[in-house]
């Protein structure tokens, strides 16, 4: 008979960082979209939460998928002034329940790192399963850190021989520029977006625009976008046009881009109206087509589902549990 | 200039409970309660997670009072089969953040003790408040953690002197009668709930019922209820015709009532057309009128608000801060 609760296993980013090696996130992460998308996971709208002064912005995302014995709740937040005080925007932790008690098995410290690294492999495994990746091209549009992780993790599953980077403060690029090159990799900056699109057939969006970037006549045929900046109900980084133009419209969850993301722009403009988009988790799993030829167009709009939050979250907390002395005491 | 974060500061449920009794908790809480009836807080609708097997329940509340420097996200589960496992129902956390960076700031292992209590405080605060007060017999329905509770903190701010507890189980009810009377407190079982309502002006339901248990004409002038039980758009302890009969209907939160407990089903009846409820806020602050005369029939409706686990978890945050070595390492 038990008589009370086990403590929860408590997991710092040191020891987040230092199990991730041993994780195909890929696959877990895959294994989440493909259950959401099966309709074997019980996801309830984001809870969101917004400040004034200073600015910030959290979201609350949580819920289970049927046949995994935990549920999660993931807080992240974005508070926009922190860089200033020396401090990262991102910020955040994951909660792992048990689903057959409610017990609080795991806190995972991750201070937003989780969230950047599902969003990383989520994207990479989109962009993947629809670019057409004949031509290695990659666009870069924002070089914060979700823009250095979607090239991070895109380059361990597609051949990438030449980066296109943008970013609104130039100088920014300019870094990620030198660090690739120190890598050996082709890397120019442009100022100029739509070269940026001529050159590039693979687009990843990653910045915080709140008025679209990316125009619709700037696109040419073939080329695939994955769509990430965007995962409210203001954000928007694509002209709504290109969504109607795209050959091949994909989201991660289509009840969430009903209201957030790039779709939901492009719903609200009065567009989108004859066709529901494809959801992610049916792509991969092959119940749906992406694309069909070279010459299509292929858009990825993602907005982060806790699907994601739980596989990660999932993956770290059993690797700390088949390592010994790895939660940390309190 | 700051680099990183600032690890948050784990309170475990043993030390809570030490520094408890240094707060002033019908203080805290009548403060939240008022700020947010002036408007002075965002409160997002509550987050809602529902299991099957075995059958359990989450709710996520979050949010902030404007002039307080943080925010709070509570978890409270409560999973029905884990009495038979040896384990409480009821289980949960806070987690308090700030608004000027987003850093988590504490984290408060209170197992779901912080709910119950904070449900309590605003029970016995909402009674006082409304009820007539002359006879101080007390009529409790259901006995489980909530209703000792309830009758626990009515105590400290409201004289009785002769306790009637009802409940499904009876022996339930009388294992708290003998605890009570071993305090000098008179206290009768009932197995008639009829018989309850007749002799208490003072009744407290904190069951958790999804059929009303109380009828309409069980209620005699003069009686004050503070329902507790039901906090979703399901459950429901009163017969709805009694909260168009009541002459005054408070709840804690307007906009939450239009979705769970009492008030929703009235309004779900079709009840309750011509008159919006009280709030608890307005109450306690004066700005609204509760009972007029002996005669009138009252009713609170509580379904918790965020800003009661924001005012609970900064409580005892500040009260740990204050005492040195109250952080639990890890």
């Amino acid at each position: 008979m038990i008589t009370s609760y086990a403590r929860p296993c408590i997991i710092s980013l040191e020891t987040i960082k230092s199990v991730l090696p041993g994780i195909d996130l890929f696959n877990a992460i895959s294994n989440g979209f493909i259950e959401y998308s099966k309709g074997n996971a019980v996801i309830p709208p984001v809870g969101e939460l917004l400040f004034d002064s200073p600015p910030g912005e959290v979201h609350i995302k949580y819920g289970y998928i049927n046949s995994f014995p935990y549920w999660v709740v993931k807080i992240a937040s974005g508070f926009s002034d922190n860089p200033s005080l020396g401090l990262p925007s991102g910020n955040g932790l994951n909660l792992l329940f048990s689903k057959t008690n409610g017990n609080l098995s795991a806190i995972l410290l991750d201070e937003g790192y989780l969230t950047s690294l599902r969003t990383a492999v989520a994207g990479a495994l989109a962009t993947r399963a629809l670019c057409s990746c004949k031509e290695s091209k990659v666009g870069i549009v924002g070089t914060g850190t979700q823009g250095r992780m979607q090239l991070e993790y895109l380059r361990k599953i597609i051949e990438v021989d030449e980066i296109y980077l943008w970013n609104r403060n130039i100088s920014h690029a300019s870094l990620l520029a030198d660090e690739l090159k120190v890598e050996g990799i082709r890397a120019t900056v442009t100022p100029d977006l739509e070269d940026l699109c001529r050159k590039c057939r693979i687009i990843i969006t990653t910045t915080p625009a709140t008025e679209f970037l990316i125009k619709d006549s700037w696109i040419h045929p073939g080329t695939h976008i994955t769509a990430i900046g965007s995962d409210t109900a203001e954000k928007n980084e694509l002209e709504p046009s290109l969504l109607d133009r795209a050959d091949v419209v994909v989201t991660d969850s289509i009840s969430q881009s009903q209201f957030r993301g790039e779709v939901f722009m492009a719903t609200k403009a009065g567009l989108m109206k004859t066709r529901q988009p494809l959801e992610l988790g049916a792509l991969l799993n092959g119940e749906c087509q992406g694309r069909i030829n070279d010459r299509q167009i292929t858009i990825a709009d993602l907005t982060g589902v806790a699907v994601q939050d739980l596989m990660i979250s999932y993956s770290v907390y059993e690797q700390v549990k088949s390592l010994k002395n790895k939660c940390n005491d309190y």
